[in-house]
């Protein structure tokens, strides 16, 4: 059983699978199950609203009890070292620590001489694994089964914690993944460069977010050279086919990722995503914590 | 039924008095009558220690569970709009979210497309309504009566939302309100520029805090001469008629508009205020979430 | 019966033994026994991590409410004072507060016209009795007495909290305190400039952090010159005696007040520290509050 959730990868397809079958039960209004009282924390060192405000409800929820912690007026200040802070942590009682932290996989450092189990919110451009199940709930909502769905990536590929959590976990789970972006944001991975018949073949488009506080000036671009490129228009969207559906992880640039009016429209799940996060938060709490005792 | 808490120009008469009885009733022990889980959060995006602490304080002893949520830190710092930023919190299960903001009426754009209660803590240099209610309780408490009241507010009446929303309350209810202030703050209000008679007549006389931090060098004021012309000094008090009090919002900048020495002198109501504050929130916010039935 | 915790020199050997023996119970599995719902709050006005998290899972863990209070982002920055401030979180109806803050005996001010227990978590240079008790605690544990202890504080004593709170306390209880520092750090106190003979007579080996943030440059240190007079290294720790103990407040500066290498080593009590001071803190907490009875 999984002690900590660091990175899909490591994330077998059965774990996949009981997770996303306890958010499906929270969602139908399934009472947690937890026997004893846990302690946990929050430690974003990277500002987050969508994220650590679903972990928060989630945790709370459940059961647990949430003990504060402010990255930004905390000993991280005094030069302490992560390692040390968590152990800090643990040693106040607590039992699991989520963690947003800037720095690639993080969390190789904390895997030794502690005993609090540490959930990934996201490592740096590396993984963003919560975000991923929720999206695959997303989707196994939508169609029962991953098997043969075309799923396109578009954006900023090489940046982006959500397409390499989604790419790792939905290829493993049989759904063809396929990447839209500029030449020079697609990374490690093979790519389009334009939509071509993507647009009219896609069962799901997830868009990511241009990350203007990572990519300095858009390596380039202004904000209509990429809407017009990558950006899914009102006129994209009619070439969409039936039943396809819209997703983004947020927070959305409205009029340059996606069209304002398409945020709410009816193929966009975008809003609903967030709400699935909140069941597979509390199901991915519940699971690490259970797996504790 | 009030679904969300604005402006006092959409609380009704009833609706006044049915807060401020079940304010009288909590300060009397009364237990509160919340049958489910409720989740809040307080979104402040301008700092805050009264009213956020009083909002967070009533709504535990409410029975409501708090989610945090750190402006400072949050992706509103990533271009967000509020309206995505308040739909995210929304789908992570909030039923009510308590906002300040720096804009006036920011609430406007909340009120389509949102199924989650908004308070409003304050909006720019417009409505402050808990505030209000708040105030109304105290005068309330002491007189048992609005009608025929003299109240006297002195000081940034234009850039005051509890100027405002005390204004606009007190009148529907039958009070008397004139102001002072120097010229250049009366805003849209007829006003006073010294304290002619008011002192002698008043049986209310609300001070206003001096906005430093918005009024750049007090718009040609020293401290000196502000207290000189428009302070409540020991001994402009000694002429307030039996029975008067003495309110204030707070922050209190001691020595500009009010004496240190009459901060707690018997007339003083500014700390029952806050103490009156917690119990008017704790009715504000049973009454709108009970109505979310 | 003590009503507050501010500084050890108020607080006698009958009440610290009352609270060691009380964490004893806590770390045992003693349930708390509050009989009614109080509320708290933590006003840190400088960073912190595991006094702050500390504080605040030992107050949920005995029962109480906490409210948030975010000193970063209150109504201090209008220029509040710290009475009207604290008054404010009394009136929201809060028994006990916490306080953090950089002004030698800030409390002072607050003894007069408040009715809320203050617990002091760090005054200026001044003391640091929670930090102290859970040393004490620590000792206790170890050695069962504290009579005839040897203990030996190192470093920046003239600053430091701990060694002013520790030192009185310890002397008190019998034991023999000595310092080593460099000149210009000794502050009040008599100190050893070297380690001479105390690394082979000490029972207790604490280090204190040097604290970069006030201390300008190291006043002349270098880092590897501090370790190399100062600081406990490899080969320091084979000359202390059996059964002897390292102990830390933390944040450690490892490679400077401690080779990295020492910090899990099998004398050092640095992490049981942290956990000693959860019990320590619900101790505190809950003897203060039942007080207000």
């Amino acid at each position: 059983m999984m002690k900590n959730l660091l990175s899909m990868d490591k994330v077998s397809t059965e774990e996949i699978m009981t997770i996303l079958q306890r958010a499906a039960e929270f969602e139908a209004g399934a009472k947690p199950q937890l026997e004893k009282d846990y302690y946990v924390a929050n430690l974003f060192f990277e500002p987050s609203t969508r994220t650590k405000t679903s972990f928060e409800s989630a945790e709370r929820r459940i059961g647990a009890t949430v003990i504060p912690f402010d990255a930004a007026f905390s000993s991280v200040l005094k030069g302490e070292t992560l390692y040390d802070t968590v152990k800090t942590i643990q040693q106040s009682g607590i039992d699991a620590v989520v963690i947003r932290h800037k720095e690639d996989a993080y969390y190789e450092q904390l895997l030794q001489g502690l005993d609090v189990a540490i959930i990934n919110a996201g490592d740096g451009a590396g993984q963003h694994p919560s975000q991923s199940l929720l999206d695959l709930y997303t989707i196994f909502k939508e169609f029962g089964r991953f098997e043969g769905i075309n799923v396109t990536i578009v954006g900023d590929v090489s940046h982006s914690r959500v397409a390499k959590s989604d790419a790792t976990a939905l290829k493993k789970l049989g759904a063809n993944v396929q990447f839209v972006c500029p030449p020079q944001w697609q990374g490690e991975f093979e790519a389009h460069h334009n939509w071509d018949q993507l647009l009219e073949q896609s069962d799901v488009i997830m868009l990511l977010r241009v990350q203007h506080e990572r990519n300095a000036a858009y390596e380039g671009f202004t904000v209509e050279g990429y809407r017009e490129v990558y950006g899914l228009t009102v006129e994209r969207e009619k070439q969409m086919k039936d039943q396809a559906i819209i997703m983004h992880p947020a927070p959305i640039n409205r009029g340059v990722e996606i069209d304002s009016e398409l945020v709410e429209c009816e193929r966009s799940r975008i809003f609903a995503q967030m709400k699935n996060g909140l069941y597979i938060r509390m199901a991915i709490m519940e699971y690490i914590l259970k797996g504790r005792n």
